[in-house]
């Protein structure tokens, strides 16, 4: 189940990946590997940091080609079809969410430590988007207003409380991921935001 | 033979980062450190996640010293002539070609998965031009009209094709660059590119 | 000591990451997560490359943890008073210097080539504002006309030249981060730089 949910997170991200990069105008193979990088980055950085030899990907090729198959995908339905101008950010809250919850999970198998694992979490939920929106030329969604790395984190503190608390694995990953998915939907839909630095901090641009 | 074409694609991208640092108004070493980095960094991710320990330019400090010599040797030509202004994208097609197959050939002696082969190919040809850029606030090459990608990709399905018909390793490298520099010149040369995003997709941008 | 050296630097690396996260109005948790990323990024990458397992701050989380409070010390500060504008360049000025002749320290434990030691301070040193900058979409400090890469490589050959003399390992690291700060703050001050590419070359500019 966890492994169904991983492959849907890495399709997911791949389409936004394909998305972002359809918009610059990328041909159809540029458009699946910044998919491919997309969904593959941020759990790539994960197991490169813990030490997890190989990379999930390189082990099981099933994540490349689902990568791939998405990113194909969605530039084939681009064609027919016109996705609705907000598909872009609902699809990285889907992500978002569920590729945080791999990571803790994906940690907590190598980790003990708490905040490790939130960390870890957060890492692999925000790595993916940045990298796409860093290649493509995008303000970083984590730059936006809206809250982004807070959902990651409200969905890292939910799996390890859940777990503490001794819930069966995969009501934890579910519940985990719907807290973030939720609280990224609802700060989009409300534009809401954290505190910022104050308007008079506007001087310190370089 | 093989360590002098990835000596030469080391050289090649080093002076397309330096060209491009040079570009910015960098200053020498600034520009040796983005020649370097350019240089190196494709491989440096390849292995990375292959898992070969270490990464091929520590245990051989030959890489840097031609990295660095490449990007001295770039900064003291352009003081003196003048490069043809597509100078970088020649040499960068020469770097993706080359960096490619070698790619190949080093995922080629620990993995079996074409799939694998071919993606460690692409990724060893494209990243080190996409950090460039990146740095540099460049559109990636990968982002523009021609085909960039889809060279890589041609260079990587010939190298696992003429490996697998059994010619002589030296050969199967030699048509395999050939290949990928040729689809990737032919493409720059007419302006070639595949299909893209419909038009009507440009009211997604953000 | 060079334990406390470290976190100082992994402290002054997370403030100008909160900063400039700050002036693109990010959250408090965005800005926190973009300090952490600053702070960590440089020595990740070194880690990796060297092959040192785990990572330095998988293994102590007091390194997060300094990050994390540096980032959100720095978001509350800038709420009640106003950092003089020169604030930014400063930390890093000291981050750099800092983190250079750390890396060199920790390549010299697994590495004998000082071509590698001097490399790995570079890296250690540019690279975690280099993330920075490119993330917030700043111009990376890198490319600006004052002295930065230099800076680093005069702290990480005073670091084997000290070391080869034979000095006590705290004056050796007290004396290089001294001398790449000063050629920083020096160049700063008087907007020292070296050459460049002559004017004739803006012309390659795509």
């Amino acid at each position: 189940m966890l492994y169904i949910l991983d492959l849907l997170g890495v399709a997911i991200f791949a389409v936004t990946g394909a998305i972002t990069a359809g918009q610059k105008r990328m041909d159809v193979f540029g458009i699946i590997v910044v998919g491919t990088v997309t969904a593959l980055g941020g759990g790539t950085t994960r197991d490169l940091i813990l030490g997890v030899k190989p990379v999930f990907w390189v082990s099981d090729p099933i994540y490349v080609i689902v990568s791939m198959s998405a990113g194909l995908g969605t530039f084939i339905y681009a064609h027919y079809a016109k996705p609705a101008s907000k598909t872009l950010l609902f699809a990285d809250a889907f992500g978002l969410a569920i590729f945080t919850v791999i990571g803790c999970q994906r940690a907590a198998k190598v980790e003990d430590s708490i905040l490790m694992i939130v960390v870890m979490g957060i890492m692999t939920g925000v790595t993916g988007g940045m990298i796409r929106d860093v290649l493509c030329g995008e303000i970083p969604l984590i730059l936006r207003r809206e809250i982004y790395a807070t959902a990651s984190l409200t969905g890292g503190l939910m799996f390890v409380i859940l777990r503490h608390v001794g819930l069966h694995d995969w009501l934890v990953t579910m519940l985990s991921v719907i807290t973030a998915l939720t609280v990224r939907l609802v700060s989009l839909h409300w534009h809401l935001s954290l505190p910022i630095f104050v308007d008079s901090n506007k001087r310190h641009h370089p």
